[in-house]
Protein backbone atom coordinates (compact mmCIF):
# COMPACT_ATOMS: atom_id res chain seq x y z
CA UNK A 1 0.00 0.00 0.00
CA UNK A 2 2.94 2.08 0.11
CA UNK A 3 3.09 2.48 -3.03
CA UNK A 4 -0.20 4.88 -3.86
CA UNK A 5 0.04 8.31 -2.74
CA UNK A 6 -1.20 9.66 0.62
CA UNK A 7 -4.23 11.44 -0.63
CA UNK A 8 -5.25 8.10 -2.44
CA UNK A 9 -4.84 5.99 0.71
CA UNK A 10 -7.33 8.84 2.62
CA UNK A 11 -9.85 8.27 -0.24
CA UNK A 12 -9.12 4.73 0.08
CA UNK A 13 -9.30 4.31 3.64
CA UNK A 14 -12.65 6.40 3.84
CA UNK A 15 -14.31 4.12 1.58
CA UNK A 16 -13.39 1.05 3.50
CA UNK A 17 -15.35 2.12 6.51
CA UNK A 18 -18.30 1.97 4.72
CA UNK A 19 -19.87 -1.38 5.00
CA UNK A 20 -19.54 -4.30 2.92
CA UNK A 21 -16.66 -2.27 1.68
CA UNK A 22 -13.16 -3.67 1.72
CA UNK A 23 -9.57 -2.87 1.79
CA UNK A 24 -9.77 -4.15 -1.77
CA UNK A 25 -12.98 -2.45 -3.22
CA UNK A 26 -12.27 0.61 -1.76
CA UNK A 27 -8.99 0.61 -3.60
CA UNK A 28 -10.69 -0.31 -6.77
CA UNK A 29 -13.41 2.46 -6.25
CA UNK A 30 -10.33 5.16 -5.36
CA UNK A 31 -9.03 4.14 -8.79
CA UNK A 32 -12.18 4.58 -10.62
CA UNK A 33 -13.04 7.87 -8.94
CA UNK A 34 -9.36 8.73 -10.04
CA UNK A 35 -9.56 7.76 -13.73
CA UNK A 36 -13.13 9.50 -14.44
CA UNK A 37 -13.59 13.00 -14.34
CA UNK A 38 -12.97 15.52 -11.90
CA UNK A 39 -16.65 16.71 -11.94
CA UNK A 40 -17.69 12.99 -11.00
CA UNK A 41 -16.12 13.22 -7.67
CA UNK A 42 -17.11 17.24 -6.85
CA UNK A 43 -20.75 15.51 -7.93
CA UNK A 44 -20.21 12.76 -5.16
CA UNK A 45 -18.83 15.07 -2.59
CA UNK A 46 -21.55 17.62 -2.84
CA UNK A 47 -24.16 15.17 -2.43
CA UNK A 48 -22.07 13.46 0.64
CA UNK A 49 -21.75 17.06 2.33
CA UNK A 50 -25.31 18.05 1.13
CA UNK A 51 -27.21 15.16 3.14
CA UNK A 52 -26.92 16.08 6.59
CA UNK A 53 -27.73 19.33 5.91
CA UNK A 54 -30.76 18.84 4.01
CA UNK A 55 -32.28 15.47 5.62
CA UNK A 56 -33.86 15.21 8.58
CA UNK A 57 -36.49 12.71 9.65
CA UNK A 58 -40.44 13.49 9.67
CA UNK A 59 -42.00 14.38 12.85
CA UNK A 60 -45.03 11.96 12.05
CA UNK A 61 -43.80 8.85 10.45
CA UNK A 62 -39.75 9.29 11.02
CA UNK A 63 -39.05 8.23 7.25
CA UNK A 64 -36.48 10.70 5.89
CA UNK A 65 -37.58 13.90 4.81
CA UNK A 66 -36.75 17.21 3.28
CA UNK A 67 -39.56 19.32 5.44
CA UNK A 68 -41.29 18.39 8.64
CA UNK A 69 -43.46 16.49 7.00
CA UNK A 70 -42.34 14.36 4.79
CA UNK A 71 -44.37 13.30 1.18
CA UNK A 72 -46.00 10.60 2.09
CA UNK A 73 -47.40 11.97 5.28
CA UNK A 74 -48.24 15.35 3.86
CA UNK A 75 -50.13 13.91 0.73
CA UNK A 76 -53.49 13.84 1.23
CA UNK A 77 -54.29 11.40 -0.78
CA UNK A 78 -53.16 8.90 1.13
CA UNK A 79 -55.85 7.01 3.60
CA UNK A 80 -54.70 8.11 7.51
CA UNK A 81 -56.59 5.31 8.45
CA UNK A 82 -54.49 2.51 7.95
CA UNK A 83 -50.76 2.65 9.19
CA UNK A 84 -47.82 0.40 8.28
CA UNK A 85 -45.48 -0.34 11.06
CA UNK A 86 -41.32 -1.09 9.29
CA UNK A 87 -38.47 -0.67 10.82
CA UNK A 88 -36.65 1.03 8.54
CA UNK A 89 -36.66 3.57 5.40
CA UNK A 90 -35.65 0.97 3.07
CA UNK A 91 -38.57 -1.37 4.37
CA UNK A 92 -40.87 1.87 3.92
CA UNK A 93 -39.23 1.89 0.18
CA UNK A 94 -39.90 -1.50 -0.69
CA UNK A 95 -43.29 -1.21 0.08
CA UNK A 96 -43.81 1.67 -1.97
CA UNK A 97 -42.33 -0.45 -4.65
CA UNK A 98 -45.41 -2.23 -4.84
CA UNK A 99 -47.40 0.52 -5.64
CA UNK A 100 -50.29 -1.46 -3.15
CA UNK A 101 -50.74 0.75 -0.19
CA UNK A 102 -52.19 3.72 -0.06
CA UNK A 103 -51.95 4.63 4.13
CA UNK A 104 -49.58 6.54 6.07
CA UNK A 105 -46.88 4.59 7.95
CA UNK A 106 -44.64 4.87 10.74
CA UNK A 107 -40.89 3.53 11.60
CA UNK A 108 -39.58 1.99 14.53
CA UNK A 109 -35.98 2.95 13.52
CA UNK A 110 -35.19 -0.85 13.95
CA UNK A 111 -36.38 -4.09 16.10
CA UNK A 112 -36.64 -5.09 19.47
CA UNK A 113 -33.12 -6.92 20.35
CA UNK A 114 -32.34 -6.83 24.22
CA UNK A 115 -29.19 -8.50 22.91
CA UNK A 116 -28.21 -5.43 21.63
CA UNK A 117 -29.47 -3.07 24.31
CA UNK A 118 -32.52 -2.39 22.43
CA UNK A 119 -35.49 -1.93 24.08
CA UNK A 120 -39.25 0.01 23.51
CA UNK A 121 -37.27 3.19 24.17
CA UNK A 122 -35.29 3.35 22.19
CA UNK A 123 -37.56 2.32 19.47
CA UNK A 124 -40.12 4.83 18.09
CA UNK A 125 -42.84 2.90 19.84
CA UNK A 126 -44.21 5.18 22.01
CA UNK A 127 -44.59 7.82 19.44
CA UNK A 128 -46.36 5.06 18.03
CA UNK A 129 -49.14 4.50 20.69
CA UNK A 130 -49.48 8.14 20.53
CA UNK A 131 -50.41 8.28 17.09
CA UNK A 132 -52.15 4.94 17.23
CA UNK A 133 -54.92 6.84 20.03
CA UNK A 134 -55.03 10.11 18.72
CA UNK A 135 -55.93 9.62 15.10
CA UNK A 136 -58.87 7.94 13.93
CA UNK A 137 -56.96 4.54 13.21
CA UNK A 138 -58.54 1.79 11.80
CA UNK A 139 -56.09 -0.88 10.76
CA UNK A 140 -51.94 -1.17 12.27
CA UNK A 141 -50.20 -3.49 9.93
CA UNK A 142 -46.86 -4.90 11.65
CA UNK A 143 -44.55 -5.16 8.68
CA UNK A 144 -41.59 -5.99 10.77
CA UNK A 145 -39.15 -8.21 9.11
CA UNK A 146 -40.01 -12.22 9.12
CA UNK A 147 -36.97 -12.59 11.59
CA UNK A 148 -36.86 -13.38 15.14
CA UNK A 149 -36.37 -9.69 16.00
CA UNK A 150 -39.43 -8.49 13.68
CA UNK A 151 -41.65 -11.23 15.23
CA UNK A 152 -41.00 -10.27 18.77
CA UNK A 153 -41.16 -6.74 17.68
CA UNK A 154 -44.48 -7.27 15.90
CA UNK A 155 -45.76 -9.69 18.70
CA UNK A 156 -44.75 -7.01 21.33
CA UNK A 157 -46.47 -3.89 19.49
CA UNK A 158 -49.86 -5.90 19.01
CA UNK A 159 -50.03 -6.53 22.65
CA UNK A 160 -50.20 -3.14 23.45
CA UNK A 161 -52.47 -2.16 20.37
CA UNK A 162 -54.98 -4.35 19.85
CA UNK A 163 -56.58 -3.33 23.74
CA UNK A 164 -57.31 0.35 21.66
CA UNK A 165 -59.55 -1.20 19.81
CA UNK A 166 -57.66 -1.08 16.49
CA UNK A 167 -57.22 -3.61 13.95
CA UNK A 168 -53.90 -5.39 13.97
CA UNK A 169 -52.67 -7.53 11.22
CA UNK A 170 -49.06 -8.73 9.78
CA UNK A 171 -47.35 -9.71 6.25
CA UNK A 172 -48.47 -13.30 5.31
CA UNK A 173 -45.53 -15.63 5.36
CA UNK A 174 -44.78 -18.12 2.95
CA UNK A 175 -43.04 -19.30 0.07
CA UNK A 176 -41.66 -16.36 -2.13
CA UNK A 177 -43.29 -16.21 -5.30
CA UNK A 178 -40.94 -17.76 -7.95
CA UNK A 179 -39.50 -20.19 -4.55
CA UNK A 180 -39.08 -23.57 -5.42
CA UNK A 181 -40.50 -25.94 -2.45
CA UNK A 182 -37.42 -28.13 -2.27
CA UNK A 183 -35.41 -24.96 -1.46
CA UNK A 184 -37.62 -23.46 1.53
CA UNK A 185 -36.49 -23.77 4.62
CA UNK A 186 -38.41 -25.55 7.17
CA UNK A 187 -40.11 -22.35 9.59
CA UNK A 188 -41.21 -20.80 5.92
CA UNK A 189 -42.35 -24.12 4.83
CA UNK A 190 -44.66 -24.93 8.08
CA UNK A 191 -45.70 -20.72 7.96
CA UNK A 192 -47.06 -21.21 4.39
CA UNK A 193 -49.00 -24.55 5.39
CA UNK A 194 -50.46 -22.89 8.14
CA UNK A 195 -51.34 -19.78 6.29
CA UNK A 196 -52.78 -21.98 3.42
CA UNK A 197 -56.14 -20.51 1.85
CA UNK A 198 -59.08 -22.37 -0.11
CA UNK A 199 -58.51 -21.76 -3.88
CA UNK B 1 -37.66 5.60 -4.27
CA UNK B 2 -40.34 8.23 -4.34
CA UNK B 3 -40.17 8.21 -0.68
CA UNK B 4 -36.76 9.36 0.18
CA UNK B 5 -36.47 12.66 -0.08
CA UNK B 6 -34.31 14.65 -3.38
CA UNK B 7 -30.83 14.79 -1.66
CA UNK B 8 -30.51 11.27 -0.43
CA UNK B 9 -31.37 10.66 -3.57
CA UNK B 10 -28.81 12.51 -5.00
CA UNK B 11 -26.46 10.60 -3.45
CA UNK B 12 -27.81 7.71 -3.95
CA UNK B 13 -27.42 8.09 -8.07
CA UNK B 14 -23.79 9.05 -7.67
CA UNK B 15 -22.97 6.05 -5.48
CA UNK B 16 -24.65 3.71 -8.11
CA UNK B 17 -22.32 5.03 -10.63
CA UNK B 18 -19.63 3.38 -9.24
CA UNK B 19 -18.57 0.12 -10.61
CA UNK B 20 -20.11 -2.90 -8.03
CA UNK B 21 -22.27 -0.65 -6.73
CA UNK B 22 -26.52 -1.35 -7.73
CA UNK B 23 -29.24 0.93 -6.50
CA UNK B 24 -29.69 -1.66 -3.53
CA UNK B 25 -26.26 -1.25 -2.25
CA UNK B 26 -26.10 2.91 -2.61
CA UNK B 27 -29.19 2.85 -0.95
CA UNK B 28 -27.59 0.75 2.15
CA UNK B 29 -24.58 3.34 1.56
CA UNK B 30 -26.04 6.25 1.84
CA UNK B 31 -28.59 5.32 4.92
CA UNK B 32 -25.84 4.58 6.74
CA UNK B 33 -23.96 7.55 5.69
CA UNK B 34 -27.07 9.78 7.14
CA UNK B 35 -26.87 7.30 10.75
CA UNK B 36 -23.42 8.08 11.31
CA UNK B 37 -22.24 11.71 12.50
CA UNK B 38 -22.00 14.17 10.04
CA UNK B 39 -18.14 14.27 10.58
CA UNK B 40 -17.42 11.18 8.75
CA UNK B 41 -19.68 12.35 5.51
CA UNK B 42 -17.75 15.30 5.15
CA UNK B 43 -14.23 13.50 5.95
CA UNK B 44 -15.07 11.45 2.78
CA UNK B 45 -16.53 14.30 0.73
CA UNK B 46 -12.98 16.07 1.45
CA UNK B 47 -11.05 12.77 0.46
CA UNK B 48 -12.93 12.76 -2.84
CA UNK B 49 -12.07 17.10 -3.32
CA UNK B 50 -8.37 15.97 -2.76
CA UNK B 51 -8.07 13.32 -4.66
CA UNK B 52 -8.05 14.72 -8.30
CA UNK B 53 -5.86 17.77 -7.16
CA UNK B 54 -3.40 16.13 -5.28
CA UNK B 55 -2.97 13.06 -7.17
CA UNK B 56 -0.99 12.90 -10.73
CA UNK B 57 1.18 9.98 -12.46
CA UNK B 58 4.84 9.58 -12.36
CA UNK B 59 6.34 10.96 -15.01
CA UNK B 60 9.27 8.53 -15.10
CA UNK B 61 6.64 4.81 -14.44
CA UNK B 62 3.28 6.25 -14.49
CA UNK B 63 2.22 5.34 -11.07
CA UNK B 64 0.24 7.23 -8.87
CA UNK B 65 2.09 9.93 -7.40
CA UNK B 66 2.36 13.32 -4.86
CA UNK B 67 4.97 14.98 -6.90
CA UNK B 68 6.93 14.50 -9.95
CA UNK B 69 8.30 11.31 -9.34
CA UNK B 70 6.19 8.47 -7.19
CA UNK B 71 8.01 7.23 -3.94
CA UNK B 72 9.52 4.70 -5.93
CA UNK B 73 11.27 5.96 -8.10
CA UNK B 74 12.76 8.62 -5.91
CA UNK B 75 14.09 5.79 -4.01
CA UNK B 76 17.97 5.31 -4.47
CA UNK B 77 17.96 2.23 -2.89
CA UNK B 78 15.70 0.25 -5.80
CA UNK B 79 17.92 -1.22 -8.35
CA UNK B 80 17.15 0.91 -11.87
CA UNK B 81 18.61 -1.78 -13.77
CA UNK B 82 15.43 -4.19 -13.28
CA UNK B 83 11.90 -2.31 -14.99
CA UNK B 84 8.70 -4.53 -14.05
CA UNK B 85 6.00 -3.77 -16.48
CA UNK B 86 2.44 -4.14 -15.05
CA UNK B 87 -0.95 -3.07 -16.33
CA UNK B 88 -2.21 -0.77 -13.88
CA UNK B 89 -1.52 0.45 -10.28
CA UNK B 90 -3.40 -1.88 -7.90
CA UNK B 91 -0.97 -4.69 -9.60
CA UNK B 92 2.40 -2.72 -9.04
CA UNK B 93 0.47 -2.59 -5.18
CA UNK B 94 0.09 -6.40 -5.35
CA UNK B 95 3.57 -6.90 -6.37
CA UNK B 96 5.32 -4.24 -3.50
CA UNK B 97 3.05 -6.41 -1.06
CA UNK B 98 5.35 -9.12 -1.26
CA UNK B 99 8.20 -7.15 -0.41
CA UNK B 100 10.59 -9.36 -3.12
CA UNK B 101 11.07 -6.78 -5.99
CA UNK B 102 13.37 -4.02 -5.36
CA UNK B 103 13.67 -2.65 -8.91
CA UNK B 104 11.94 -0.26 -10.84
CA UNK B 105 8.17 -0.42 -12.64
CA UNK B 106 6.76 0.70 -15.53
CA UNK B 107 2.72 1.15 -15.92
CA UNK B 108 1.27 0.39 -19.16
CA UNK B 109 -2.09 1.92 -17.97
CA UNK B 110 -4.19 -0.89 -19.99
CA UNK B 111 -3.57 -3.73 -22.00
CA UNK B 112 -3.90 -4.32 -25.43
CA UNK B 113 -7.24 -5.10 -26.59
CA UNK B 114 -8.30 -4.48 -30.12
CA UNK B 115 -11.96 -5.24 -29.73
CA UNK B 116 -11.93 -2.35 -27.43
CA UNK B 117 -10.23 -0.01 -29.58
CA UNK B 118 -6.69 -0.17 -27.48
CA UNK B 119 -3.27 -0.28 -29.41
CA UNK B 120 0.57 0.67 -28.69
CA UNK B 121 -0.81 3.82 -29.13
CA UNK B 122 -3.04 4.34 -26.06
CA UNK B 123 -0.48 2.54 -23.79
CA UNK B 124 2.66 3.75 -22.26
CA UNK B 125 4.34 1.70 -24.55
CA UNK B 126 6.27 4.20 -26.41
CA UNK B 127 7.94 5.46 -22.94
CA UNK B 128 8.77 2.47 -22.17
CA UNK B 129 11.15 1.69 -25.17
CA UNK B 130 12.25 5.20 -24.37
CA UNK B 131 13.47 4.04 -20.99
CA UNK B 132 14.45 0.63 -21.72
CA UNK B 133 17.16 1.58 -24.92
CA UNK B 134 17.91 5.10 -22.41
CA UNK B 135 18.82 3.76 -19.28
CA UNK B 136 20.89 1.00 -18.12
CA UNK B 137 18.05 -1.44 -18.01
CA UNK B 138 19.57 -5.46 -17.74
CA UNK B 139 16.03 -7.15 -17.18
CA UNK B 140 12.79 -6.29 -17.98
CA UNK B 141 10.03 -8.30 -16.64
CA UNK B 142 6.72 -8.59 -18.04
CA UNK B 143 4.29 -8.65 -15.28
CA UNK B 144 0.74 -8.29 -17.44
CA UNK B 145 -1.59 -9.84 -16.52
CA UNK B 146 -2.22 -13.76 -17.11
CA UNK B 147 -5.34 -13.44 -19.52
CA UNK B 148 -5.56 -13.37 -23.01
CA UNK B 149 -4.94 -9.59 -23.38
CA UNK B 150 -2.31 -9.31 -20.69
CA UNK B 151 -0.51 -12.36 -22.48
CA UNK B 152 -1.02 -10.98 -26.16
CA UNK B 153 0.81 -7.25 -24.52
CA UNK B 154 3.72 -9.47 -23.39
CA UNK B 155 4.13 -11.05 -26.24
CA UNK B 156 4.16 -7.67 -28.57
CA UNK B 157 6.34 -6.01 -25.75
CA UNK B 158 9.20 -9.06 -25.92
CA UNK B 159 9.47 -9.00 -29.66
CA UNK B 160 10.02 -5.00 -29.56
CA UNK B 161 12.48 -5.34 -26.53
CA UNK B 162 14.74 -8.39 -27.04
CA UNK B 163 16.53 -6.53 -30.21
CA UNK B 164 17.86 -3.60 -27.53
CA UNK B 165 19.82 -7.13 -25.99
CA UNK B 166 17.68 -6.41 -22.86
CA UNK B 167 16.93 -9.46 -20.89
CA UNK B 168 12.96 -9.95 -21.15
CA UNK B 169 11.38 -12.72 -18.18
CA UNK B 170 7.38 -13.23 -17.57
CA UNK B 171 6.10 -14.08 -14.24
CA UNK B 172 5.73 -18.15 -13.96
CA UNK B 173 2.31 -19.49 -14.57
CA UNK B 174 1.29 -22.21 -12.92
CA UNK B 175 -0.96 -24.12 -9.77
CA UNK B 176 -1.57 -21.24 -7.05
CA UNK B 177 0.02 -21.72 -4.06
CA UNK B 178 -2.55 -23.66 -1.66
CA UNK B 179 -4.63 -24.71 -4.79
CA UNK B 180 -6.55 -28.07 -5.59
CA UNK B 181 -5.06 -30.13 -8.76
CA UNK B 182 -8.58 -31.33 -8.86
CA UNK B 183 -10.04 -27.63 -9.39
CA UNK B 184 -7.52 -25.96 -11.42
CA UNK B 185 -8.83 -25.48 -14.99
CA UNK B 186 -6.83 -26.95 -18.09
CA UNK B 187 -4.56 -24.32 -19.33
CA UNK B 188 -2.88 -23.77 -16.09
CA UNK B 189 -2.60 -26.99 -15.72
CA UNK B 190 -1.06 -27.54 -18.87
CA UNK B 191 1.13 -23.96 -17.64
CA UNK B 192 2.07 -25.57 -15.22
CA UNK B 193 3.32 -28.95 -16.46
CA UNK B 194 5.16 -26.60 -19.07
CA UNK B 195 6.49 -25.07 -16.51
CA UNK B 196 7.62 -27.93 -14.43
CA UNK B 197 11.03 -27.54 -12.07
CA UNK B 198 13.80 -30.42 -11.06
CA UNK B 199 13.21 -30.42 -7.61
Amino acid sequence: MASYPPSFMRLVEELARLPGIGQKTAQRLALHVLKAEAGRARALAQSLLDLHATTRTCRQCFNLSQGELCTICSDASRDPSMLCVVEEPQDLSALERTGDYKGLYHLLMGSLSPMNGIGPEELKVKELLARASREGIKEVILATNADVEGEATALYLARLIKPLGIKVTRLASGLPMGGDLEYADEVTLSRALEGRREV
